[in-house]
């Protein structure tokens, strides 16, 4: 079946699997000569086919950001994982469960409560739960704040004598409000060098890190020097999107997913274009307003993937999309027939990628070679 | 199992059936002494049970946002069905299938081309394939403009000469930027004076219009007179959200569905409380954004479903949700330690149960009394 088959249901999520294996290789490149392991973040790809693209091996490494997710990877022989999420304590008996199926889950915990917790169901259990200790380096959201010794120790100890202490992990999420690549790379040297240092107070006082974990899209395709870090995440450059074009670590032809659309209407006074895609199929996510392009709910390509100027989804509805040029632009509308079949790339590939149940898969063409089931849920 | 049980995985979405039941009566008592039908739209809970509160009858009436409702609810019995999204020509085939099933399955458009595509299906089939002409009586989004006779019985001639129509629909999506009850009101007449006379040209052009279909929350709530309109639809009344609270049409106390989430951290020199419910679990959607109280992407409850006063979550990431006080408000963060149980009412019901996989039903309390599998696709 093609792109252009009447039978196909629009809207659908397709994905461009050769540009997916070149965003692959390109991050499994750049860290070739590196001593680090690279852990895909699977929360952006959900199925199987594109975790085994991007994955050194079957087992692993990656990242996850559900137990849902852990699950699933885990029994499929995605053995060596983290749960990226700082644990909630009701969560530990199907952490430990996991881990008896042979999965090896590590979690992660930025507070003395977790700790003890996680503390509590080791000993109940008779059996280390591997945890790094998540670190705040960029104040964007979770994890002991930089340079807060006192409360890293008291986390740490309480890990370390129950057997659970794996390492440290970071999240340089403030990268993705960055644009330049002077200012990304002194933030993914940010990132690495306060995790080290931070892993160093540990080592200090006699806690060994195994792991010392860093990562964001952004930051991972920015950082020159590894010293002292064993491992780097990232998921969201398996797609690509616009938010991470409008920071700079890919470009518009990278992006590997879009949303397949039907034109069913117009409202030629206002020179608006209705397709069949509202938020329901692109997510409502605006990550690009704020960037020196504003891509609205996302940039219109006709069916062979090719952007047409200035052409934004600039509203939606549940399941209405309306087409316009980009306000201010001063673009001229595209007659675009009722029928016609459009693409349009994501503002955020992980938000569009799970409004869907499955991905049409394509080589660089219009031909479907394969469809690839996502789940969801927690 | 309470919605306090540690085995209850977090996030989940939680429905309070007795207000979801109420929500429902309450729009039916409205209208008992008209002569109108009540068309539920399912789009918003896409689950069985809770069409069955709303609907009078197994049959419907029913409104669906896409083919695959269409297939869900007229399979299992929901016959009297209208796809209230303009038709692309290229789903003609499989709306002709679902109608060769027993679905009474009604179709819209607003365009010649559509109807041209319709009247050729029709022929092609030996059928009528009921169709609704959608109008625009508020520059929201689709339809033939109002006042536009030469349009409105150019698509009526087509789909008439191939006994297609069925008569004309309207959405007054523009109400939803409202917020008195006499703006309210004067949208609600003027979508149905809108349409009626709409439907007036089709009646003395010798085509008659079966059904006149009007319909959006707020005018439904809205509206006094229904002179020559034959039904209304409306969906979101059935759960309600902030959004709706917002306009008017409902208070918070009636919300009746919410995402329950539980503690993970803290970053408390920003007054930060750390949730695992993010967007994936609540959705980006800001509608509130331009109304009088920004409940920014969610406002916080205890697990009783009672409002804490000016808590909302106020960032959200992939699978976090950074709780704080409503900025502006001068409100004391409350103390919630890891592990708490919150609920977070939505801005927009249909967006947020769309991110989830079925709904725990609660009645009134903590224990839930059942589940209700949710779908989703196209």
């Amino acid at each position: 079946m093609q792109l252009t088959d009447p039978d196909l249901v629009t809207p659908s999520l397709v994905v461009d699997r050769k540009r997916l294996a070149d965003n692959a290789e390109r991050l499994r490149r750049r860290f070739s000569d590196h001593p680090v392991k690279l852990r895909t973040h699977l929360k952006t790809v959900k199925a199987l086919e594109p975790a085994h693209m991007a994955m050194p091996s079957e087992r692993g490494p990656a990242a996850v950001s559900t137990l849902r997710e852990a699950e699933v990877f885990g029994r499929a022989g995605v053995t060596d994982l983290m749960y990226a999420v700082g644990i909630a304590p009701q969560k530990l008996e199907r952490v430990v469960a996991l881990r008896y199926e042979g999965i090896d889950l590590k979690i992660i915990a930025d507070n003395s409560a977790a700790a003890d917790a996680i503390g509590a169901a080791a000993r109940r259990h008779g059996t280390g739960i591997p945890t790094l200790i998540e670190l705040d380096v960029d104040g964007h959201r979770s994890g002991v704040a930089h340079g807060d010794a006192d409360a890293l120790l008291e986390v740490a100890r309480t890990l370390y004598e129950n057997d659970c202490l794996e390492g440290v992990m970071t999240h340089a999420g403030e990268s993705y409000a960055l644009s330049d690549s002077r200012s990304l790379a002194k933030a993914a040297e940010e990132e690495r060098r306060g995790t080290v240092s931070m892993a160093g107070i540990l080592e200090e006082a006699g806690m060994r890190c195994a792991t010392v974990s860093i990562g964001s899209t952004p930051t991972a395709f920015s950082l020159a020097d590894t010293a002292g870090i064993t491992e780097i995440r990232a998921g969201v450059y398996l797609f690509f999107d616009l938010c991470q074009a409008g920071i700079g670590v890919c470009g518009i032809e990278d992006i590997a997913l879009s949303v397949l659309a039907t034109v069913i209407g117009h409202q030629r006074d206002k020179g608006w274009t209705i397709i069949d895609a509202g938020w329901m199929a692109l997510s409502t996510d605006r990550s690009t307003k704020d960037q020196a392009v504003d891509q609205y709910l996302g940039l219109v390509c006709d069916v062979d993937g090719m952007p047409i100027d200035d052409l934004v989804v600039v509203r939606a509805n549940q399941e209405h999309g309306i087409v316009a040029t980009r306000p201010g632009s001063g673009a001229t509308m595209a007659e675009l027939p009722v029928g016609t079949r459009l693409r349009i790339l994501p503002n955020h590939a992980c938000a569009t990628a799970a409004q869907h149940e499955r991905y049409s898969v394509v080589d660089d063409g219009l031909e479907i070679a394969a469809t690839w089931e996502r789940f969801g849920g927690w």
